[in-house]
C-alpha cells in the first residue's frame, strides 16, 4: 500500500507513541525491537504490508495477555483471534493491546483501571468507548488501523468522537472467536481507520467464516444503492437534546448527501430507539452476567480497584433477570424490529448522528451511568436488530469532530460504504447545453445516474453552438479557435456572452456510467464557464458540425428551439 | 377440488363425527346447520371450495372461544387468525376447534381436561399431540384438512401416529397472529391432510406475511433437490431404542428413497439431538412461563381439574430459569446448530423416523413426562435450529401407522415435499434398448435425470430392431404388425424371443425432463415385456427405419455392436 518500508512505518509509530504522551492508550505495548524484527520479514506485496495495527484488549493476540480491561481477568491466549491472524496474514504488524471500558461495558472510555482514555482532539474530553485506546491510536496517527468490538456502539462512538471511520460489520461476518464476550450473540469485531477505503479493505480482510464460531454467517451482499437511493433521517423529535451545534451539523451532512442525488426522507424511528432501551434496560444484560459474572462474583473484593465499580454494578444486576423476562423481551424486540423495518421500508439506510453529545471526563465522572446512556441513543439498537453500521466523520463542531452513521440491513455493508463515499465526495459536476437540460428529452439520463441540478450556468465567451442532425436533435458546443471569430469578443451575435446551460452534479460512479453511454458525435470535455470555472461538459466531434447550422446567436438551445 | 358440493361434504363430515364416537376430538364443534348454511354460500371455483377443516383450539376462529385446552383460559377472539382467515377465503369450512395437550405443551395428546384423544387406529393408544384432535379428525376422514401448531413436534408426531401428512413450515412463513404462544419465537402453525399434495396446497394458502406478526419472514424458496439429491439418515446409534419393528420400517423407507436415485448418507446427528434437549431441559422453557405463567400462578387452585398438573409443573418450572441461563443456552444452541449444519453439509434433507415409539394411554399415564420425552427425539430440534420439516406416512408396523420425516433448512419446504413425493411414488420405469443402456454413450442422461437401474429385461416377441443412421448410433425398436412376420412366433431370427434391454427407474420430474429432451426420430411409447408387463420405453418413428438394416436377429443392441 505504500513505498514506505514496514520497518520505517513501525519506527514512526513508536516515535509517535513517545511524542503523543498518551500512555493510557495501551494495556500492553510490544517492545519496539520485537515489532521491528517482525516488520522486517513482511512480504511487501501483501495488501496491508507494513501497516501498523492496534488491537483492543478483549481480542486475543498470541503472546500477549488478554485482560478485557481487568488485570484479574488476564489470560494468555493460545492463538491469535481469527481477525488478528487475518490482519497479520495480510501484512499488518500489531503494536499492542489497547485500553477499553472494562469488559467492553461502556461507551465512554473511562471505565478502566488502566486509566481513562483522553480524546485525541481535547484531553479534557472522553475518547468514547469501549474501544477507546484503539480509536485514539488511529486518530493520533500512531496506528493505521485498529480492531475494536461493538455490542452497544463501542466501535462507532469512539470513531465519531475522534474523527475517524468505524466499521461495524454485519453480525457474524467477522468471527468472534478469541474475543471476550460482552453479549455473546450481539458482539461484533470492528475496524477503525482514518480513511474510509482503508477501513473497508481491512474489514473485508478480517471478514469470513471460522469453524470455531457458530455465529458466523455468510449471505448475499446487498448491492450498492441505486443511482437515486432513498436514505432515512430521524424525525426532528429524535434529534432533540444533542450537543450544541450538532443538530445543524447533522442537517448539513444530510443536505450534502441530498446534493449527490440521494433522496432524504424523514422516518419515525421510535421503534428503533425503544429497542435500544432493551440492551441495558431489560433482560439481555444477563448475557453480560453469563459472560463474566462468575469472575465478578469471585472477586467482589477487587471492585473499586481492579474491577470498575460501574461495570460491576451493571453486570451483577444481570443476575436478577429471569429467563421469562428474556423471553418477553425477545418477543418485544421482534415486534419493535418489525416496526423499525416498516419505518425504514424502501430506504437503503438510516443516516443519524453517531452519538448525541461529547462529554468531558468530569461530566462522566459526575454521572457515570447517565452520561453513558445518552451516548448510545443511535447505536444501541443496531446489533439487537441485526443492522450493519458505518460511522464516518462529518466535519467539526466547535473544533471537535462530529460524526454521522449509516445503518442498514444485515449484509448491506458495502452499500453503506458507497453511501458514505457519496457523503465524503458529494459528486462531479457536468455542464450540459442541449438535450440533457431540464425538460429536454434526455434529462432523465442524468436523473437516473443520480444527478441533481446545481443550477444554471453560462459558458465563457468564444463558444459556438451548432444544431446537429442527431436524433433527438442536439446542439454541438465548439470552442472557437484562439483569436478566431467570436473568441472572447462579444461579436458575432452573442457568442461573446456565452452559451446558456445547466450544471448537474453526479456521483462519481453515475458520472462514469453516464459518460460511457454518451454516443458519438457527442464527447465529454472541459468547458470554461463565464465565471472562470472549468467544468466537465458536453462537446462535439468536429465532423458533426460541418455544414450544421450555427445557432450561436440564440445564446442557447432553448432559445433556438423556441425560434423554430 | 371436487364435484361433491360443499354442503354434501359438510353433511358427510357431521355423519362421520356421529358414527366415529370420538367426542374428545372436539373442544367446540359448530352446529351442523350453521356450517351447512356457510357451505351453501361457497364459491365452487375457490381452490379449497367445500373442503372441511378442523382448527386446533389454540388458534383463533372468530365466534368460537379459544381455550388452548384450559377452560379457565378461554377468551372470545375478535377475529380469525390469519391462517384460518386464509383457509376460509380459499373456500374451506371450519367445523370447529379441536382438543390439544393444554397450552400445546406435550407430544402425547393426553394432557387435556377435555379428555385424552385416542389414536385413530387403536383406541388404547395415544393420538400423539399436542395437535391431537386435529390429527385424528383428519385421520378418521372427518376433516379434509386441519390446522395444528408445532413447537416441539406437535404438528408432526400426531401425523405419524395417525398415518397422515403433517407440514411444519419454515418458521415465520405462516403468521402466528391469533395463536396462543407456547414458546413464542419457536411456534409454527402446521397443516394436516391425508394426502401430500393437499397438505402442501393448504400450506401454501395459509403462508404469507402478516403485518401483525413481527416474526413473519419471506425468503428465497430453496429449489427442488437435484436429480440425484443427497439425503442424510441418522447413524445406527441414533436409531436405537425405538419401538419394535420401527428400525426395519425406517430402513425400508430409506431403501425405497434410494431406489429413486437419491443418495443416502449416514450422518452423526448428535449435535441436533443435543440441541433438542435444550427445548425443555434448559432455560427456553421459560418462554412457556412468559406466555401462560401468569394464568397458572393466578389459578393454582385449578391445577388437577381445569389445569393439567403435568403441564402446570413444566410451565411453572420455567419461572426458576435466569436470563443468564438463557444467554448461556443461546450460545450453546448456536454452537450445536453450526455443528449440525456441518453434519448435514451437502445434504438436501435429513430423513428420520418422525417419532421413536407409540405408547398406549396407560403407558403415558404411568410416566407422563418420561413417555413424552421419548417422543420428541427427532422433532424437538427443528424449530430451535430453524429447520423446515415434513412428516409423511411410510407404511405400517404391527398394523399401526409408521411415519418418517424430512427435515431441511429454512425455506426448503418445497424441496422437502419433492423428496417426500419421491418416497411416496418411487419412480417411473423406462425400458431402454440402445444408447441409454449401461455403458452406452447416453446412459449418463438417465443418471442425471435421477435414474437408477432396476435390472435387465426383454421385450415380448414381435419387436424388430433396426440400426438407425443417427449420431450416436441408435437402434430403433418397432413392434411388428399384428399377424405380420415375427409377431409372437419365435421365427425370423429370434424376434420371437424378444429384444434385450434394461429397465431404469426415474423420478417423475426426471422422467418428464428426460422425455422432452429425446430427439427425433426417437419416441417414448409403451413396450410389452416378455413377462407380460407394459412399461414405457424407447420406440422410433417409422420414417427412420425405412432402409435401415434390420438387426433383430442379434437379439439386442449390444450383441449387434459386438458383431460389427
Amino acid at each position: 500500500m505504500s513505498a514506505v518500508t514496514p520497518t520505517a512505518r513501525v519506527e514512526a509509530a513508536y516515535d509517535r507513541i513517545e511524542s503523543a504522551g498518551r500512555p493510557e492508550i495501551w494495556i500492553h505495548l510490544r517492545p519496539r525491537g520485537e515489532v521491528l524484527a517482525e516488520a522486517a520479514g513482511i512480504d511487501p506485496a501483501l495488501p496491508l504490508a507494513g501497516l501498523v495495527a492496534a488491537v483492543k484488549d478483549n481480542i486475543d493476540v498470541a503472546g500477549l495477555p488478554t485482560t478485557a480491561g481487568a488485570p484479574s481477568y488476564a489470560y494468555l491466549p493460545p492463538a491469535d483471534a481469527p481477525a488478528v491472524a487475518r490482519l497479520r496474514a495480510a501484512g499488518a504488524v500489531v503494536l499492542g493491546k489497547t485500553n477499553l471500558d472494562q469488559f467492553a461495558t461502556g461507551l465512554v472510555g473511562t471505565r478502566s483501571p488502566y486509566g481513562a482514555v483522553r480524546n485525541a482532539w481535547d484531553t479534557t474530553r472522553i475518547s468514547g468507548g469501549s474501544s477507546s485506546g484503539s480509536a485514539v491510536a488511529v486518530a493520533l496517527g500512531i496506528a493505521d488501523i485498529a480492531l475494536g468490538t461493538d455490542t452497544a456502539g463501542s466501535g462507532r462512538v469512539p470513531a465519531a468522537l475522534n474523527g475517524i471511520v468505524g466499521v461495524k460489520p454485519t453480525k457474524g461476518l467477522v468471527p468472534v472467536t478469541g474475543v471476550v464476550p460482552a453479549c455473546h450473540a450481539l458482539d461484533c469485531v470492528t475496524v477503525f481507520a482514518r480513511d474510509l477505503r482503508l477501513a473497508r479493505v481491512t474489514a473485508e480482510i478480517v471478514e469470513g467464516p471460522d469453524p470455531a464460531d457458530p455465529l458466523c454467517r455468510t449471505g448475499p451482499r446487498l448491492s450498492l444503492p441505486p443511482a437515486r437511493p432513498k436514505v432515512a433521517v430521524p424525525g426532528p423529535q429524535h434529534l432533540e437534546g444533542m450537543a450544541d451545534g450538532w443538530r445543524e451539523a447533522f442537517d448539513a451532512a444530510a443536505a450534502r448527501l441530498a446534493s449527490t442525488g440521494t433522496e432524504i426522507v424523514e422516518a419515525d424511528i421510535t421503534p428503533l430507539l425503544e429497542a435500544a432501551q432493551l440492551l441495558y434496560g431489560g433482560a439481555f444484560v444477563a448475557a453480560r452476567y453469563a459472560a463474566v459474572g462468575e469472575h465478578l462474583e469471585k472477586h467482589r473484593d477487587l471492585i473499586g480497584t481492579d474491577l470498575d465499580p460501574t461495570v460491576a454494578s451493571i453486570v451483577l444486576a444481570g443476575r436478577e433477570k429471569t429467563a421469562a423476562d428474556w423471553a418477553g423481551d425477545t418477543a418485544r424486540l421482534a415486534a419493535l424490529g418489525a416496526a423499525g423495518r416498516a419505518a425504514l421500508d424502501g430506504c437503503a439506510a438510516l443516516l443519524t448522528p453517531t452519538t448525541a453529545w461529547h462529554p468531558t471526563l468530569d461530566e462522566v465522572a459526575a454521572d457515570p451511568v447517565g452520561a453513558n446512556a445518552r451516548m448510545g441513543r443511535f447505536t444501541n439498537f443496531a446489533n439487537l436488530l441485526d443492522y450493519a453500521s458505518l460511522a464516518v466523520p462529518a466535519g467539526f463542531v466547535d473544533g471537535l469532530p462530529f460524526g454521522v452513521m449509516f445503518t442498514g440491513p444485515a449484509f448491506s455493508d458495502r452499500a453503506l460504504a458507497a453511501l458514505a463515499e457519496r457523503l465524503a465526495n458529494p459528486g462531479l459536476d457536468l455542464f450540459v447545453v442541449g438535450a440533457h437540460l431540464t425538460g429536454q428529452p434526455l434529462n432523465a439520463q442524468l436523473v437516473q445516474a443520480g444527478g441533481t441540478l446545481v443550477g444554471p450556468a453560462r459558458t465563457a465567451g468564444g463558444y459556438r453552438l451548432y444544431a446537429l442532425a442527431t436524433e433527438p436533435p442536439k446542439p454541438g458546443l465548439v470552442r472557437a479557435p484562439e483569436g478566431g471569430p467570436g473568441r472572447g469578443t462579444g461579436a458575432d451575435g452573442g457568442a461573446g456572452s456565452g452559451i446558456e446551460g445547466e450544471i448537474w452534479r453526479l456521483p462519481a460512479s453515475g458520472f462514469g456510467t453516464f459518460t460511457t453511454a454518451v454516443p458519438a458525435p457527442m464527447t465529454i470535455g472541459t468547458v470554461e464557464l463565464a465565471d472562470g470555472r472549468q467544468v466537465s461538459g458536453f462537446l462535439v466531434e468536429p465532423y458533426a458540425v460541418e455544414g450544421a447550422p450555427d445557432i450561436t446567436r440564440f445564446g442557447g438551445w432553448r432559445a433556438y428551439q423556441e425560434s423554430v
